[in-house]
């Protein structure tokens, strides 16, 4: 990257996407400056001993000044009393986008707040780890990952067009599509998979007749898999499902649907109601590790495999 | 291992595990012989190709003459069936096991066709990948994993104590329980995790909303990780759903219930009871990470953050 993409750009927030999105201005040199606000004394000094921004705020209003793209890297909930904050100080033709995992509701919550000469283009960048805090981010983060716009209705295409290609240079895929629909899909990909997983493990830590201590020593097949997606920040996650309701609702319910008539199934030993949907979800599987999207490596890798192991014709046992 | 620990075993069914068991015999010398019985032709083949064994079988009568150790390493549904073709050829004396995910189950349908002169001991290696077939299978499968038997009231210590050794060869760590026990843990540990992600996938597919190509695009988040556990061997676990229909069902119901409660927080925007939650969640994961279950490597080590990522103190997001 020889000429910055931007003079000066502010992060207001500087958690696990917030230091990646610092790392990847820094050793990509997309950005003049980098002005970096945090809530937290702490977590700012942090942030400058790991030499992510050019300058460190306590006040994002300070941050904000002379901005020609703001980032709000803030849990969902925090999004519109930050953009109150900013509103008022932002330069005239700013981009302000947001890496919020729920779109409409940071839309509602931001947009009354920010002054009509700026551009708004939401955005969500669909990378994450279990991870949270200034330490947590890594310049490697959204590569090869999706990165969704849901710019307002009216918005300048080329201020979106220059967010677009911010994103890409951080080795990001980039879509756009509308606020609603963004919610509706994260719903069931992400959302609901939290949920499931967050209430399962706390099912299991309640059990009377299987001890904690069992759950934690067997957890190997399957279980485990949960855990660290439920793991994952609780701030951000209570926010998430405040803040994408009605979505969420919608597919918990289909879900919760679908599992009832499982339980069915299994109740009157219905084995190829069983046998049908394992098979159908195997395919779905594949074409996830085909798309690129995960590695087809046995458990994640933690295991070594002797050779290719994606053996779909194989026999199953016998 | 200098002195073999069998002079003779025979593994009936040779998928993921039975050749994870027949390479721990073969490299680390725990059995004079192999014999390996399966029921297709060409996964014979493709075992002998392998050299997982010492001789080869279409008959299991034909393969557990003379083996002083017997290992069903099939789906539970078949355990029934397999006990009855060998029972009348089998060794007095010899130890007779298995390695289903489900014991109360297997040792009904096993144990009426066992003579009195063997000793039974079921056991399950809890280690597995989403792979199966005779190609699957890897010498390191069951180190540092969980090995659990449920020896038949009455069995010969001696005999326990014999397959204790066999699979502490093997790297395994072993416990010892009632099959009722085993059913229930692995109801919640691996039954029911599976289930659900089986069904969320299966929920995802049928969407009229959002498509299934923008669900394999965008399923990074959360998604993805349900997809590798519902890759499984569909046979394996229809039988272990129609084997452990109890203790499943139990589980069910208070994972649904649990999960009630959840869509009523999010419906009624109870955010403290969904942060209590997702707090009290993290802490078992740091307790599975901690027994060494899991690696605390984030993402299961698919992206590599810059440092030490367990960075449990710090600030979420802002």
């Amino acid at each position: 990257m020889t000429t910055p993409l931007f003079d000066k750009v502010a992060l207001i927030g500087i958690g696990l996407i917030g230091s990646s999105i610092a790392l990847n201005i820094r050793d990509r040199g997309l950005a003049g400056e980098v002005a970096i606000a945090t809530r937290r004394p702490e977590t700012l000094k942090r942030a400058e001993e790991l030499k992510l921004g050019t300058s460190y705020h306590l006040d994002p209003a300070e941050a904000v000044a002379g901005a020609d793209l703001v980032i709000l890297c803030l849990p969902v909930g925090s999004c519109g009393a930050a953009a109150a904050a900013i509103g008022p100080h932002l330069k005239p033709g700013a981009i302000v986008s947001d890496v919020g995992s729920v779109k409409a509701a940071v839309v509602s919550a931001m947009q009354p707040h920010l002054p009509g000469h700026v551009h708004f283009v939401p955005g969500h960048p669909i990378a994450g780890t279990e991870q949270s805090g200034p330490d947590a981010g890594f310049l490697e983060l959204f590569e090869n990952r999706w990165t969704i716009l849901t710019p307002i209705e009216g918005t300048d295409p080329a201020a979106t067009e220059r967010l677009v290609r911010f994103w890409k240079a951080t080795g990001a895929m980039v879509e756009t599509m509308t606020a609603e629909h963004h919610d509706l899909v994260l719903a069931i990909v992400s959302h609901v998979p939290h949920l499931i997983a967050y209430n399962i493990v706390g099912t299991a830590a309640d059990l009377e007749t299987v001890t904690q201590s069992e759950v934690i020593k067997f957890s190997a097949s399957g279980f485990r898999d949960f855990t660290r997606i439920a793991a994952s920040d609780p701030t951000m996650w209570r926010d998430i499902f405040l803040n994408n309701r009605e979505a969420v609702l919608e597919m918990l319910a289909r879900f919760s649907e679908d599992l009832a008539s499982l339980q069915r199934a299994i109740r009157w030993a219905d084995g190829d109601t069983l046998f049908d949907l394992f098979t159908r979800t195997r395919a779905i599987r594949r074409s996830i590790v085909e798309a690129g999207q995960d590695t087809q490596e046995a458990n994640f890798g933690r295991l070594k495999p002797r050779k290719d192991p994606w053996n779909e014709g194989s026999a199953p046992g016998e």
